[in-house]
């Protein structure tokens, strides 16, 4: 079976010719729309599911505001992901009859809290009721200046990798429900042109990692010693492949590596250097000993290929 | 337990005073975007599920291409609501483990080949895996000139209410999975000026007419006896309140109604005088008689209010 890149590839390459206000065809983070004047409009839809994304019940079942949360940070990730500024946001929720008007009312306030924290306007809804499943889909629209978005496809050889914050055990940890997107660097990262390529971390750093290399046509040398764990008992291998941990993946040129670790100006968000970008006709990644980095039963999140097990991978 | 429209409303009423581009916000079929020199960005979100919208197994039930077909098509008649263009388009979909890659490649064909026809592309997509249930959502981008945009606010008493197409048993006739958007209409009758407030009947023309009054602050006379039923077996409780037409009701100036008639350039589409506005600071409507219209069990289909019923309502 394929998986939801591949899968999503192949449909997007059957769609006619983009026209040229699509600055950002389907395939990045967000896409990206020109509406005059050097600004470009974002656009990218992400969702939940009940017992995939956040616990329906027992120990650790999230609460419904935290669900909600949990729907849009996720999205805003995506802006932050392309050095955007959210501005809107879509929400349909398809919720199963066992939840009330006030499990719904608490729901819309995860969403409607964290977006005033951001900026962020809620501008549409639908609401559904499912036979027994909770599922629910939330489209962000941003924006960028033309000249500053950060697509996945401008690292070179030799650009540094960069990351913010920590990695591994997003589930075990809660942090998947509590954790800030990344907004405000990725926007600073653009503005000061520091990023020349960037994606967020959803499915797993080594996945999406990957998926850096594969849009700037270079591989990477990741170095394993130096990224950061999320607490002393994460494993080098939960960190690589957990995924949900949504930070910042980008590439920065190696003459500007030294003033951006001196102009950092976010002291709670940790700022790593992680690996560096390689030559190579293949998005292949190695540790620091030069071996490729693989693992048995695969190097992220991206669910969608093990319908049985179930799960997701994000936009 | 509050309607769809009122859980809505107390939510947007809670939101920050909206930005001054946000020329249309929520409570319309879209909300609407000024992004320079004129030009409005209409945005909507719909969705489906899976034993609500179209059955899923047994006699009558819906083809993967129908259920991505109509997934667009109900978002494509928000836009025509609007008399706008659609543009572009952005799914997510949560789907059972019951479904393979065949079953979601026709789904996403139903869609695409809709798409293609109202000259739109999907820009963005997120797919997921349920424990059980089909849920997907869909949202719309559209443009329109910020002068020829219509919305549901602009009738007056006098105006004449016309209607596009049949009303009715839409689901038992298939024309739920089968009709085609109004969007052709809709930007014809926003382009000449013709319709000062329109919307579409998604949810029961009675609960859609109601919608329109509330949002213009008129009552409306309906001529029952004009109403097109979809077929001679439909009565007229059927074409009031069954819901999922998916035609066009808008509001015309009465010295206008003439020159609309013979102007309407779309033959196969049928054209009806069905009602007047009326002045009234209740949205009553009343039939040719004067007696209140009014059905025990609801006039419509918003059946977010039977949670153990289940259904949905459109935005």
């Amino acid at each position: 079976m394929q998986t939801e890149d591949e899968f999503l590839e192949v449909l997007y390459k059957r769609l006619p010719i983009p026209p040229a206000e699509l600055v950002i065809p389907p395939g990045d983070d967000c896409a990206g729309l020109r509406i005059g004047r050097g600004r470009l409009l974002l656009v990218a839809i992400d969702q939940i599911v009940g017992g995939r994304h956040y616990l329906l019940e027992g120990p650790g079942a999230a609460k419904p505001e935290e669900v909600g949360r949990k729907l849009l940070a996720r999205n805003l990730s995506d802006i932050a992901a392309m050095g955007g500024r959210p501005l809107y946001c879509l929400v349909a929720s398809a919720l199963s009859p066992r939840h009330d008007d006030v499990w719904l009312r608490r729901f819309f306030e995860g969403i409607i809290t964290l977006a005033r924290e951001f900026g962020v306007l809620m501008i549409g809804g639908d609401l559904a009721v499912t036979p027994e499943d909770d599922a629910a889909s939330l489209v962000i629209i941003g924006e960028a200046p033309e000249k500053k978005v950060v697509r996945r496809s401008g690292a070179r050889p030799g650009d540094i990798l960069f990351s913010t914050g920590r990695f591994g055990r997003a589930v075990a940890t809660g942090h998947h429900l509590t954790f800030k997107p990344r907004c405000r660097e990725g926007e600073w990262l653009a503005s000061k042109g520091y990023a020349r390529a960037m994606i967020d971390v959803s499915d797993g750093l080594l996945l999406d990692a990957r998926r850096l290399c594969r849009s700037s046509g270079t591989g990477l040398r990741l170095n394993t010693d130096h990224i950061p764990l999320r607490s002393p008992e994460t494993s080098l291998r939960e960190a690589l492949t957990d995924g949900e941990d949504y930070e910042l993946l980008f590439a920065v040129a190696k003459r500007k590596t030294g003033r951006l670790a001196t102009a950092w100006p976010f002291e709670e968000t940790p700022l790593t250097v992680i690996g560096e970008f390689i030559a190579s006709d293949k998005p292949v990644i190695r540790d620091s000993e030069g071996a490729l980095l693989a693992f048995e039963g695969g190097e992220g999140f991206d669910h969608f290929t093990s319908m049985e097990g179930g799960g997701d991978s994000g936009s």
